[in-house]
């Protein structure tokens, strides 16, 4: 069965590659997991969309970057939550949210200007026009930064938007309690001078 | 070796058990990894602490939660992104976050009152008094609904905070580059009725 077939609630799942781009360009970090001996290990992370494919970076001596390019098939995860669902009746309460999840094997980026355009994606992605506003990578700190990507092949989109269900029956949906949405908007602060 | 072993900037970690608390108090979604045939799994969910243990709840067609409580070890990573950290070098950049890892293996909440209970907590902790404002569960509803807890006992907490690292010599520290952080805030914005 093809991993990417979505099992629960598929009607709010998508493959539309521009779909899945804009919430990995929205989100901040990931979550990725990989195979430990003991069991899977999920460590959250930076990360950047790079045309198809997810660039994760730190150092050489990272074992979750080791396991994503040197181990079985990864999953990498990004959340997006927006808002929460009150409904009249416990059960019909939900979240608002968009999320990727990409199933696939790293390949280390080796060379030297493709781990540099990697990097400066990532920092432009974190405040854009940074690349070129801080010192780059010398060949000492490159040597010492692993860079792995992760193809978008593999990898579905879900969604959920819009205000709770409707409920079940009459009774339920007379009842006298409040229900909508609670946006969740993350934004940013001033900038704090070191 | 201990699976809780912090392998990576271990300074940052930390195991008490109050540090974890919080971050699980204040997060709202984990991201929950689980082996299937081919390769680790990672879903996002909302879930709630109650004193030594993380519940989740979902349908009982739930792969996650089937996986959660009848698979091998489990991992529940919880994280908060405080911060972008921009440096004057680009590899310094970093970011602020708290996270928690826990592993393990999750028992199914069979008690009807004890399900209760946990779906109370879970809805109080996404909007306080929200369990007495709402229709509670009926027996068809819970009936069809599985609350799963993974205990915390094999769990650690890393932190970042603070500014940019020092840099690693007068050169750089000398540079023209502004530093410091961009704080990350999320916030709850105007309920919308439905």
């Amino acid at each position: 069965m093809d991993r990417t077939q979505l099992r629960r609630k598929p009607a709010r799942g998508s493959h539309d590659r521009d779909v899945i781009d804009r919430i990995c360009d929205e989100a901040l970090i990931c979550h990725v997991g990989f195979a430990a001996p003991h069991g899977p290990v999920v460590i959250p992370t930076t990360f950047v969309r790079i045309g198809p494919e997810l660039h994760i970076h730190g150092s050489v001596g990272s074992a979750m970057l080791t396991a994503l390019s040197e181990g079985g098939s990864a999953c990498i995860t990004i959340t997006l939550l927006d808002a929460l669902v009150l409904a009249k009746t416990a059960l019909h309460h939900s979240a608002n949210y968009r999320s990727v999840v990409a199933f696939g094997r790293g390949r280390v980026v080796e060379q030297r200007e493709d781990k540099l355009a990697s990097l400066a994606a990532l920092l432009d992605k974190i405040d854009p026009g940074r690349s070129r506003a801080c010192r780059p990578p010398n060949d000492k700190e490159l040597k010492a930064t692993r860079v792995v990507a992760l193809p978008l092949t593999e990898a579905s989109a879900k969604i959920r938007s819009g205000g709770p269900l409707a409920e079940d029956n009459a009774d339920d949906a007379a009842l006298p309690y409040w229900a909508g949405i609670i946006p969740l908007v993350t934004s940013r602060g001033e900038r704090i001078p070191a």
